[in-house]
């Protein structure tokens, strides 16, 4: 059963210049329950992309705060005992408000604790699911769907787990040299495929930059029109700033600050010169 | 009733040049409890401008540590129950000390169980409540004071929250496009309002810059013959730091450690040249 | 009685070449259990040098993960409870797999409750213990070694300090202006000091910068012949960068990420022309 609405068209250029514009009008608010690693660098990449941050993951807050945010993202990279338990709160809340909420499985293939968080939050119905691939696949193996084996670094392989994961999410990325994305379209709810290429060898060289990408899809995923174009838009956005960041800064140190000022830096004509999604396949 | 000492003279250039070089020379070591987001931030504000942190926010070793730091940093962005433990134990033994503390009240108005701990926290007497307009206007809400609008980014319009504010705390502190700093002159306590210039658009760009007015504001505040002397200081140090990242950097990426830089590049001669410290309005 | 496995000989240069090429071909996975403050610069770090992080630090999964990861590093900057219990088990776990972990006993000698939890970690035999030299020196007069004096900067002053250390730790270091070093070498395990200069005055003002030098140790450690030479190659790797990103930064916001670059930057070449690595003094 497809879950949230398809999108009308397989989103292109000119859908993503468009929720480009509608993330830099409306600036949407993210609650962020992420990772001690990765708080300061997806703060700042929210605030330099367009959007607003809010780091908001006590147990207290948790529900109340997913019912002002505009989305929210749960990124299972440290997750304290507490933690979770906002986890839980904020993706039930987002859910009943019908606030796109975005799910970042780190290592929840890997590590059976935070797979069964993982699983648990699957309840929840989250917009997005995205991880790299190896987390893609695992994290569908945890659901007895494709195998969860965790050491493959390529994206294409992780496809049959994205398709299955789409029992839960909207739409589903795992990302990696390039992106695969994938949702459905039209009135038929057809899955299709995109892939998104460009980025930056520097990407995985930088810790939290994954993180930043998760936290930067439910921003988009609150101004789109549909969650499959929100989430094209921020994979797109994110690797035409890393291609831009790569042009002035060739190791990791000075990456990260070029990044930042990439995703602020990132218009429409940046998209048009830089944006490279490939046509879609259905699957 | 006022609380603390009042300033000798309403704060101008040479008592803000004085106490730039009583920080210089004395280090002090500030005990931050402060939110994930930003404690990276903040150590290295603190380290650039010439003090020295220590992020001890432990129930086991708050109250200790705050009778050995030479002043206390509260920031309520991310709190965990044993961190709110602490913040009391830390509020408490500082006071007891005669310590410096300062309160950082984020979202304290729009978050009812961070209201609660802001509230419990003003019985510990600060030495300055810092926040942005908002959250000034927030936090004077919460006690029944000026009405708690939480939509405001003007801090002049928290003028009235902070007046109120200064029934809990020696100086108060709105900081915005002009920062809006209240406090007390003279034998008579009588209260004043300097407003403070400069600064830069991109400073809100940038995650935990605020965290860090807050820290330099508690470091300042220990090294100052008064804390609406240490207050007005560190809002000077900063804005000028500031001013002169902007001059090398125009992106939030690059203005991150481009402020660092700054802040410490700050010298005599830089506050001289670009302190803008407005006449003091009395109240 | 020695612990570990001695030095065949003293490490020298060719020895932290060797080191040097293991790292950057093994690329080691290191679990992190550190501090709030330096997640985000020690993960950078990791990654930048040519090795992999993995901050996993709850009790559900710190001993499995010691289990998985290369190497383990425990730092003592802002425990919590949970982080408390998930020190010993990633260090009892790491311990009984023979992986080596690293302590970095941040201000033990200084606070009671938290050098209690380093007295207790010192039971499951860290392969590296590594601090600035008043750290060494607090840490070993918990132990009732040599005096806890804790304010020292030199590091010369902590060999007394470090040589006690060796009853529990393979190799220790001191860090500062110049780094002590201490292991054994040969078949009869005469203790021998090294010392190592170079680095820039710019790194202590630059926070989590000694923690990612800790976290870089427990990379080594997992690459080396034996620990010492482990503990040598990644001081030298370190200093060697420091010096480095000095040649093109000269305040501490640029520094740091000049310094990433620089951890990445160094090869074979850096090594020979700027490793100052003392001759071998037996103790």
């Amino acid at each position: 059963m497809p879950i949230g609405k398809p999108a009308a068209y397989a989103p292109d250029l000119l859908q993503v210049i468009a929720a480009h514009k509608a993330l830099r009008e409306r600036r949407p608010l993210v609650q962020c329950l992420t990772n001690t690693v990765s708080a300061n660098f997806v703060a700042n990449a929210l605030l330099a992309a367009g959007a607003a941050p809010a780091m908001v993951d006590n147990p207290q807050e948790a529900a109340l705060f997913a019912g002002i945010a505009d989305a929210v993202l749960i990124n299972l990279g440290t997750p304290t005992d507490a933690q979770v338990t906002s986890m839980r709160l904020a993706a039930e809340a987002a859910d009943g408000a019908g606030k796109p909420w975005v799910l970042d499985p780190i290592a929840a293939g890997a590590l059976p604790w935070r797979g069964g968080v993982a699983l648990e939050l699957l309840r929840y119905y989250p917009a997005v699911i995205r991880g790299n691939a190896s987390e893609v696949i695992g994290l569908a193996g945890l659901g007895g769907g494709a195998r969860g084996v965790d050491s493959s670094a390529d994206p294409a392989a992780a496809v049959p787990a994205a398709l299955d994961l789409l029992k839960h999410a909207t739409a589903v990325s795992a990302s990696g040299a390039v992106d695969h994305v994938l949702g459905r379209i039209g009135q038929s709810g057809q899955i299709a495929l995109i892939r998104i290429s460009g980025g930056s060898a520097l990407l995985p060289r930088v810790t939290a930059t994954g993180c930043a990408l998760g936290a930067l899809v439910a921003a988009y995923a609150s101004v789109s029109p549909d969650r499959f174009t929100g989430l094209v838009a921020a994979h797109v956005h994110f690797s035409v700033a890393a291609e831009i960041a790569a042009l002035s800064a060739s190791r990791p140190g000075s990456f990260a600050p070029a990044f930042l000022d990439a995703l602020d830096a990132v218009d429409e004509a940046a998209l048009r010169e830089r944006a490279r999604i490939g046509e879609p396949e259905s699957l």
